[in-house]
Formats: structure tokens, sequence, C-alpha cells
């Protein structure tokens, strides 16, 4: 079934699937990256957390009437997906301020976004991944302005789904990262992965990060952490 | 009539009037300052042509209904303006790629932007005057999002009537940068400069660049592109 690599990127292998040419499958690597690749790290077992907690948070987002590329799960490490066209834009949401934005605008950390702040970055790594206006994605993509306010629309709803079901956790959302894609049909779907190498977790009671901070800044075991967050979103109903 | 040194800037000093504090007199210096300020240089002249060419764009923008700080020159380098409260955003238009937009996105020199492009940047020297989005702007300055369309609005409609300005003197307007800032009464006033230092004017026919790139990148007389410049506009009707 599972056909040939179509793409290695830092995280994830993607392959093509035999017999499905609308389907991909997304292989979780282990490799851990922050800063814009600079730095790196291997931890056994990392994919498997990333893939099954992505297949958790899809299939909630699913339930919840978001159109997502998730068809279902493979094994640890594999889950198969709708092929997409990616829009290369990366969207962030910010309920909290957190990492770069601190640094970028001067902004104190924790300062509350209220509403959420969106941003949109685009998918460059020679260009680092900067930040973009709307103007700039439509001139450097295909989507047209209606559709970048559906990903916007899209990105805010995502985040209130998601703000409830890691409070349902004991989990603060601080911010995470969406890619979205055009399937076959034009349909724009919520694409890529939900996990801790691309939210910002906060335990509610205690602070602690449980998210690649733990990897960024060197505080903490990763593979526990994600362990953590795994099992407190089995535990969910 | 010439009260307090207010504020030093890199090109301007600004200073109170004596029995008028809703006005400020703005001194144009001979400093040149280039990529946030590594690059300096002194120009005996500079302050004389940036202070008269903007007197005459402002005087055509003010002919056209736009709203401007503007009151009158005073001498060969000082104007008199309304004070306002500038609001830290520098907004960019461009028509034409050029400068920064080419290396932060990897657009190439002279691609069109049509529309024209506008940019919000975050008036800030300790962050390198950092690309902004709306929502930034409205997070970073009292300004709500009903003004910041304002400013986009006016912003685009100046960008009109300066390019058909520069146009009947044979230049092109490839970019340039504004800003805005309220009067006491709450008006929103077109403030600062619009000069060969905060332009990119090429000339029509050779496609020649006649303006601070000349000291950016050495390829010419400042002195002697800024008298250029000053005396097509002196031309006009
Ligand atoms: N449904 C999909 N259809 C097509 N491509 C997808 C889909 N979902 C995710 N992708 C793409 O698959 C790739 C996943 O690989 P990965 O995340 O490792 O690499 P990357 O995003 O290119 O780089 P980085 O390592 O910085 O994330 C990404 O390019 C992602 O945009
Ligand atoms: N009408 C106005 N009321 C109040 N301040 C003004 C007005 N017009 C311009 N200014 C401000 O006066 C200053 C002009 O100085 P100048 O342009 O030299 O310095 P700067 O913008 O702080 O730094 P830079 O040298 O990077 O431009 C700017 O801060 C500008 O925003
Ligand atoms: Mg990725
Ligand atoms: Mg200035």
């Amino acid at each position: 079934m599972k056909g040939d690599l179509l793409y290695e990127g830092k995280a994830k292998k993607v392959f093509l699937v035999e017999g499905d040419s609308q389907a991909l499958i997304l292989s979780y690597k282990n490799d851990a990256t922050a800063f814009n690749g600079k730095k790196k790290a291997n931890f056994i077992g990392k994919g498997k957390y990333n893939n099954l907690i992505t297949a958790k948070i899809f299939d909630y987002l699913h339930r919840k009437g978001i159109k997502t590329h998730f068809q279902k799960s493979l094994n640890d490490t594999e889950q198969l997906v709708t092929k997409t066209t990616i829009i290369p834009v990366e969207v962030v949401v910010r309920n909290v301020a957190a990492g770069s934005i601190t640094k970028r605008l001067g902004i104190k950390e924790k300062t509350v976004f209220s509403p959420p702040l969106v941003e949109l970055f685009y998918k460059n790594d020679d260009l680092s991944d900067p930040l973009i206006n709307e103007e700039h994605a439509r001139i450097l993509t295909n989507v047209d302005p209606f559709e970048i306010e559906q990903i916007k629309e899209a990105a805010r709803a995502i985040n209130d789904l998601l703000l409830a079901f890691f409070q349902s956790v004991n989990l603060q959302l601080a911010d995470f990262k969406l890619e979205f894609g055009k399937d076959a049909k034009g349909n724009l779907l919520l694409a890529d992965e939900i996990s801790p190498d691309t939210c910002r977790l906060w335990d509610m009671e205690t602070g602690e990060k449980m998210d690649k901070d733990v990897f960024r800044e060197d505080i903490g075991d990763l593979i526990e952490t994600y362990d953590a967050i795994l099992q407190r979103l089995e535990a969910v109903k």
C-alpha cells in the first residue's frame, strides 16, 4: 500500500499511496529541530507521540465540524491523510505571548491577546519563514483575499475548539501553528500536524511547559513530556 | 518664535514654538543614515533639499484634499507644522519591488505590485522597525481597527496622487514611507517628511536611481541628485 517517498521534511516523511492518488501517508520521525533547524536532536519515540497526539486532535476537530485531511492512523508512527496542495503559509494563533513574538515586537512574555492574535508566515526555509501580511499572502501564493479570510476564520474557530479541548485536560494553549491545503476538488482542508511540536502547552496548575520548548530551552525530558500529553488526551471521554 | 528642542532624530530636529503649543518646527539636518543607522554620512545642503522638496509635496497633497501637518516653510531648512502625536507605525507603499522586500520575501527586483502593496512597520529603533500586521498595530499602538483602515486608505490615495505628480516630472515612484499623527482634536494628519530620503524615485527615461539609494549603494552624488529632484519639482506649474 505504501508508495514512493514524495518528500522528507524535518519532522515527517511523506509517502504516496499505491492505488489511491488522492491520499498520502505521513510518517512521523524521531527528529527534533528548533530555531529554523539550527538546533537538532533525535528522541526515540517522538514520532509515535506526535502521530498519536495529532490523530487525537484531528479526530476531535473533525467531530466538531472542521474539515481536515486526516483519515486514520495506520500504526504507531504513520497516518493516512488526504493529499492536498499545501498553501505555503503557516498560520499562527496566539492566546498569550511566548517565544519569537516577545523578541520580535518587545511584547512581555505571558501578555494576553484578546482577541487572540493571528499571524501569517511565508513557509520558505531559505527565507527563514518570514512574517507576512494578507497582501503578501495574495502575492506569494495563489490564494485570493476571500480564501485568506476563510483561513483566518478557520484558525480562530480551531483555536476556540482547541482551547476548550486542552482546558479539559488541564492544559493552557498559549499558541500553535496550522497549515492548510486544497484537495483535488479545491476544498480547503486543515492539514499537517497539531502536536507538542507545533503548540505551546502549559500545565494549568503548575505553569510547567509541556511542549517543544522543553527541547528549545533544555528544561526537561521531551519524551516524558510528550508521553504525559498523550496520556492526558487518551483519558478524554 | 523657535522654542526648546523637543527631539533630535537621525534626519531632523523638532522644536517647540513659543506662543503656539499646537505647532512644531521641523529642522532638516544634513545627516544621512541607512540600514537602520549602520551607515552614516553628512552632506552639506541635504537638509535644505529635503525641507524644500517635502514642502513642495505636502503643498501639492494639501491642494488635492489630503489633511497634512504642513503649515509653511520658514527658511531653507525649517518648516512649521501642526504638532501631532505620531502613531508609531511606518506605512510603506510599494508600486514596484525594490530594497528590503526583495531580500525579505525573495521577490524579484522591479516586480510590479498591482494593486500597490501596503506594509506596516512598527516604528521602534531598538527592534529595527519590524514588519507588523494590522492586528499587531492594534496591540502595539492605541489606534483602533477603523483608524488603521483609514490610514491604509489614505496611504493608497496619497500613492495615486504622488504617482501622477512624479510622473509629470518624468519620475517613477517605486515606493515610499509615510507617518501619520493625531492633532490635539484627534484629527488624523499626514506628518513627517516625503523626500528622496523616504521615496524611491527612478528617472522614467534612463531608469537612474534619484533618491537615497544613491547613498545606500554609493552610486552617485547625493546632493546633485537631490538638487535635480528639486529643480524638476520647481518647474511644475
Ligand atoms: N495533506 C497534506 N498534503 C500534502 N502535503 C502535506 C499534507 N500535510 C502535510 N503536508 C506537508 O508535508 C510536509 C511534512 O513534513 P515536515 O513537517 O517534516 O516538513 P516541512 O514542514 O517541510 O519542514 P519542517 O520540518 O520545517 O516542518 C510539510 O511540507 C507539510 O506541509
Ligand atoms: N507633526 C509632527 N508632530 C510630532 N512629531 C512629528 C511630526 N512630524 C514628524 N514628527 C516626528 O519627528 C521626528 C523627526 O525626526 P527624524 O525623522 O529625524 O527621526 P526619527 O524618525 O525618530 O528617526 P529616523 O531618524 O529613523 O527617522 C520623528 O520622530 C517623527 O515621527
Ligand atoms: Mg512541518
Ligand atoms: Mg524619521
